[in-house]
């Protein structure tokens, strides 16, 4: 577990909502793939764009996400989006997210993401590679 | 399990892209959602609007969503997207979403749906309701 | 032309972004909708939900929007948006946005707007009703 | 004026819709992008992702869009969205979408797109080029 979170506040604007007036799933996905970026910028000391050059990867690609609908979020409500990476393995890692409306927890994400670079033999391909101890050490 | 799948095309767009080329993960979200709807629609006879009214639900709220990212659908391709309830329980089910390009598997989805329902000492909230036995048998 | 010009930062995130790792256009269309709600709140010194009821309306309906791409806005990108009502009329309004990057326009957008109340004789239907002078005072 | 005219049935999503139940505005500019994209994959017999490559393009690259909204259009609507470029001009055209409800007219967008190629002196940068007589013959 690292204890570098990375928080925001987002309010939801009236195109994130559906006809039941509170969030479409799909919004949610994209706030923590923007919170994600933001965490990775604020860990790294990087602005997002170069994050992938300055590591010589492909990204940080997305295997697997997951969320949990507790409580909804509606139109104009300012949310609080807090972020960190709850593991680190090898080549892969997971990222939390927990979205909290008036301090109550209303929406959790959890996301798996793989350290992304080029295959050799095949540079149109992808495979998973050791992520650098320096990156893992500035999540703390 | 239930035998009834609904399935369909869909081609992804240049809007439904990031910049590495491929779908944007929470465009699956959407594809997944609108995919569970015309499930609905199809199994029980009824267009999408009229599905809550005539079951005098407030809709087939999502608790839940995750997604396996196998392989990635890029602009152009045409997916097919096979949805079908795995399982019902007395007042939740199960919708597995399965995307394929060119025949192999893509994107594996399942959401968590509970069948809301009007909670009578408190009009503003909502409770999981019990599914009617006939709307189930219609999954056959 | 009124005064009141709300200003707001955005940064791009990845997934505003198409494979040609510039802004999509309909994202701007959604943050152009945003400002109108923030420019609103800000003059009126309401939160976006407490708006209709306040005045009684259904809404400040959007009849008409168009957008000029000057220069591209990309990922990462931290733009600045500007928005006022370039002129109110009976019953409907211009908004304009400027959206510039490093200070230079990229995206300028304007909208019209009528302010939607119920008709009498047909609940269902909407009409432009009278702006109050009120309301246009305090975009002063 | 072309008379080629690619006409397609989209039904709108939950997803697509807002709090007042009817389409969300940026929602249509990713409709018209998609149908400008089949438009050309239609009038040119190239998949979409085959247009640039082929004409040695960087893209139809959008000036100027703007949408007039008539009538609302709703979840579970089945709306059909008729595409045409109404212009050509020597690097630049005009693309027009007409979106009906039941056959009337419901959202009415034009679009302004260049024919855009790199720049010899600076491969960074993309100018207007003159839009070949055989592209513009393949429109009738």
């Amino acid at each position: 577990m690292t204890s570098f979170t990375f928080r925001r506040p987002v309010t939801i604007s009236w195109g994130d909502c559906d006809p039941a007036g509170i969030v479409f799933n799909p919004r949610f996905f994209h706030m923590f793939d923007t919170s994600t970026w933001m965490l990775f910028e604020a860990a790294l000391g990087l602005k997002a764009p170069e994050i992938n050059p300055s590591y010589g990867i492909l990204g940080i690609a997305l295997v697997d996400v997951k969320a949990n609908f507790v409580k909804p979020a509606k139109f104009g409500d300012t949310v609080e989006i807090a972020t960190r990476v709850s593991e680190f393995r090898r080549s892969s890692f997971d990222v939390e997210h927990k979205l909290t409306v008036n301090g109550e927890l209303a929406v959790e994400g959890q996301e798996t993401r793989v350290w992304a670079v080029r295959r050799t033999d095949d540079p149109d391909k992808i495979r998973a590679g050791e992520i650098p101890a320096e990156v893992i050490a500035k999540f703390g």
